[in-house]
């Protein structure tokens, strides 16, 4: 950061204690002023190229839309009434050009959103006179112009008929501390229609996230229609409307690419598959054997028998019908939670061990072996859960990208073993914690991973905690998730959001916020609160019903509900 | 019960184990076959007297477009196919035929709903002959009518254009268990326009629940215009548009007295009114004093100088202006959390005690005096919550009603001291439990009355519990409560629905099921899952988001998911 950028922020700090700018994820460098601007009646987005890319063009009329429909008011006592009326004679902002860098040639957001990790180009810069007139973005590619979009939609808040912002001037110059920002939803525990899903993808976008990890099917149900497998789906979706057809797939690809976000799947195996078992009962394991805790970690249990060599032809097969889908080059199958008591009392599985002499190690290691070079074949990256490393004799190529999901004190073995690691630890990142027990019988039960994690919680993660210097280029970034026992379209919106924000900015600002202070300490967390109510807010009112995080009374008096205000 | 009744249940229970039948709360006696019957297509509602009150002909209007519209599935795996193909030829059901018992007059649902607690009759039967053709509900009362046509609209399905359901013949004689069962809402910490309010009010209905408890103003917001004292929610209302007129309060009072359901509403004293200091400055004591932690449970500190008896008049004055906008019979002082090192610093307030000799529990026993009787000068009764029992030397008088919050260990000391009790208690009925902190600054915060209390807890609870025999007539029923730091529209229905049925359970069908087993205990857990699923599934029908308690796999394979299935 430059000495210009260090002496501009406490300028911006008092124009943030303004209007509680609802910059998110804040900007790596941020140089403003105090001046207001106001939007000019006749203002216009428009690109210093011609022909852009249609996502990139339809970008810019949602970016409008936006601007006219948000209509959020400053979080301040007042709503705004003496910042709006100080504004009333500002300067007014005429036009948003977009650029890019020289030698730069537009290419589609869609495509750009989906190369492998760590080649997208999301580094973009926003200046902004305190004059008005003209506002810049440059970026090296229509990708990168898209979050300078989003930032900019971020600026501006309308009291009667003034829409305006502080801060002036601006010069912001921006791109992600990580490559992978993700959010994962589970929509087999129970189903999610193709709407919410696009609503959600939607709301990621506004804060820069990057990566939509699908958990599309589990035990309990096989939404995904796949052409080679018609069965899969016909006999264990919860109904023949709660499926995803190969349009579907593609719709939500195609809404998320052109939204910066790029569709990682996963077919979890070898657990996690009593589902198969409806149409394919001569590939599952235990299929909702009882007890179920005896063979499962939830109901209903059933696995694939990844010893049996027609099981792992048939898996492999599913496994690149499906990559075939997505033109994502991550790929994730799975790994999580195989249980070995199943396998144990599995007539066929000791019949086919016995008869190789291989041990059930050695069988799953020659199952993932066989699974992750058809991903590979297919020109895509594996993407397991950690347990395929600290729980298995598993041999992964080096170039397999492990979750971390059971705790985050388990990032320390899988980058002692060299993996790079995307952060989705329960004890930070679980959306679905706190919500109590939910299998039946049960008088008290709790949630197994209590206690709700809370928007500061997750906020505090550091990325690099205990990692040397030279593992922590082994970390590509990290998501939340929800899993979806205690979930279904009824409450997406209020257990995801705003709680999902804290990973877009702990990933993409990194560890420091531009003035340089630290991102994730007890000062962080609360300079981060005042931006995340606007963030809030705003998202209400783009129609995703993120919860209240305080009384409102505390949301317009920022730092006054602080513990020790 | 009668024999019958027992002989009968165990084919309930074949006819339950076939639909999921939802009855919530379950009749206290019920006889049922296992035929299936039909609703004709010309199936009518009628009564069985002339000039029928308007609000009972809207419930049958309304009972009549739920039975075309809710269309719900049978919670089975194949989506209740096979039981509407066995129903496809059965007995046509024509009619439904309401009547009041010999001597009976109809009256409006509305007056006999806010008739003084322990005086509304809400007794019904309901018989309906394996053969179709009539059935018929008889009360004493148009509120016992409406409740047997609650229980009759939860008895059918829908697959493809046939109505149906299963257990007949079928022989319901219904009536609470206990006459307080309630919900308790607070519009003060985040809003909840009167669309929101009137939705929990249907919501309420459908499970029996007849006491809206509205916490309606406290120290962060003073949504309630009162037209002596336009000032109050002129300057702490949220906004212009966030408060409450006295249109609008008559209005939800009229809609929920249409569904059975009083309003009782409360104005927190002379804790929880920091929201009046914006235009009675000289009434707070310690408003917006810091550190908040100091003076106030949560922020902002501020709480009336009931030492005052300027501040008694106004309070006196306040509380009889609001006591007339509600019918009810009941009214809440509230009474809860009063801050002692407040009164302590505030030098008015010492001044006062100084000059009259008096303490300070001599100066709040004068104060709950006051606005005691002038409630009572209304014909109302008072409510307070529990410390004005166990925690100040306040004499209260007899008719008091008392609710319990801080622990359900804290009825039996209530209870010795001889007052009725509503069961609030935050260990069993607090919905908002489990939410993580929300004081801002707090990486660490949890919520203070963790964990989530989950329905089976909720359910498990037992209104008797270390009560002596003639105590247990002390008990009035209890009620669920949401407090709204972290709530708002955006959330209200999920984290209420379908939870707060466990309540509507307890306290009207009591601590026996039907066939004279135990509700509250592991057993009576399991037994219920399945027909609370169906009221999740009918309350989403009905437009209400009630969360999923388990995966659809579950929800469709009754116990499969038990702890020890």
């Amino acid at each position: 950061m430059n000495t210009l950028t260090c002496l501009s922020f406490s300028l911006l700090f008092s124009s943030l204690t303004l209007t509680n700018a609802a910059l998110w994820p804040i900007p790596r460098q941020l140089s403003t002023g105090d001046s207001p601007l106001r939007l000019s009646n006749s203002f216009s987005i428009s690109t210093a190229f011609d022909s852009p890319p249609v996502d990139l063009s339809d970008a810019i009329a949602r970016t409008s839309e936006l601007l006219k429909n948000d209509k959020l008011d400053p979080l301040t006592v007042d709503h705004g009434a003496a910042l709006a009326k100080n504004a009333s004679s500002a300067p007014e902002l005429t036009s948003l050009v977009l650029s890019l860098a020289d030698g730069k040639t537009a290419q589609n957001i869609s495509d750009e959103a989906i190369k492998p990790v760590g080649e997208r180009d999301e580094e973009y810069t926003l200046s902004m006179s305190k004059d008005g007139g003209e506002a810049k973005i440059q970026a090296n590619s229509t990708l990168g112009l898209f979050r300078g979009l989003t930032t900019f939609g971020q600026l501006w808040y309308t009291v009667d008929d003034t829409i305006f912002a502080y801060g002036f001037p601006l010069e912001i110059t921006d791109s992600p501390a990580f490559p992978y920002r993700g959010f994962m939803l589970d929509t087999a525990r129970n189903y999610f229609p193709v709407s919410d899903i696009q609503r959600t993808l939607d709301a990621m976008s506004w804060v820069k996230l990057n990566q939509f990890h699908w958990h599309i099917v589990d035990s309990q149900s096989f939404p995904l229609q796949v052409a080679a497998f018609p069965e899969l789906s016909g006999s264990a979706a919860y109904s023949s409307a709660s499926v995803y057809s190969a349009q579907d797939v593609s719709d939500i690809i195609s809404y998320a690419a052109a939204r910066g976000i790029d569709v990682l799947v996963e077919v979890d195996t070898p657990g996690h598959t009593s589902a198969i078992a409806s149409s394919h009962p001569e590939h599952i394991a235990c299929a909702e054997k009882t007890p179920w805790a005896t063979y499962a970690n939830e109901p209903p249990a059933g696995q694939l028998r990844f010893a049996s060599d027609s099981t792992t032809n048939f898996t492999v097969s599913l496994l690149s019908e499906v990559a075939k889908l997505f033109p994502s080059s991550l790929f994730s199958t799975g790994g999580d939670e195989i249980n070995v008591p199943c396998y144990d009392e599995d007539e066929e599985t000791q019949q086919i061990l016995n008869q190789t002499g291989k041990s059930l190690e050695e069988a799953l290691d020659a199952f993932t072996e066989a699974s992750h070079n058809a991903i590979r074949g297919l020109g895509k990256t594996p993407v397991v859960w950690e347990e395929m490393v600290l729980s298995h004799n598993v041999t992964l190529g080096n170039d397999t990208i492990i979750m971390v999901w059971i705790s985050s004190e388990d990032v320390q073995g899988v980058a002692e073993a060299g993996f790079r690691i995307v952060h989705a630890a329960s004890d930070y990142f679980y959306l679905d914690c706190g919500g109590g027990g939910w299998v039946g019988a049960n008088i008290a039960g709790n949630s197994w991973c209590d206690p709700f994690k809370t928007w500061q919680k997750s906020y505090s993660f550091d990325p690099f905690a205990n990692l040397t210097s030279s593992q922590q280029s082994l970390i590509l970034g990290g998501e939340s998730l929800l899993w979806t026992e205690q979930s279904s379209p009824e409450n997406l919106d209020p257990i995801v959001w705003p709680r999902a924000a804290s990973a877009a900015e702990i990933y993409w600002t990194g560890a420091t916020l531009p003035d340089g202070s630290v991102r994730n300490d007890a000062e962080g967390v609360r300079a981060a609160l005042p931006r995340l109510h606007d963030v809030a807010y705003r998202l209400r009112k783009r129609g995703i019903k993120a919860i209240a995080l305080q009384p409102e009374w505390c949301a317009r008096r920022p730092g006054a509900c602080d513990i020790d205000a």
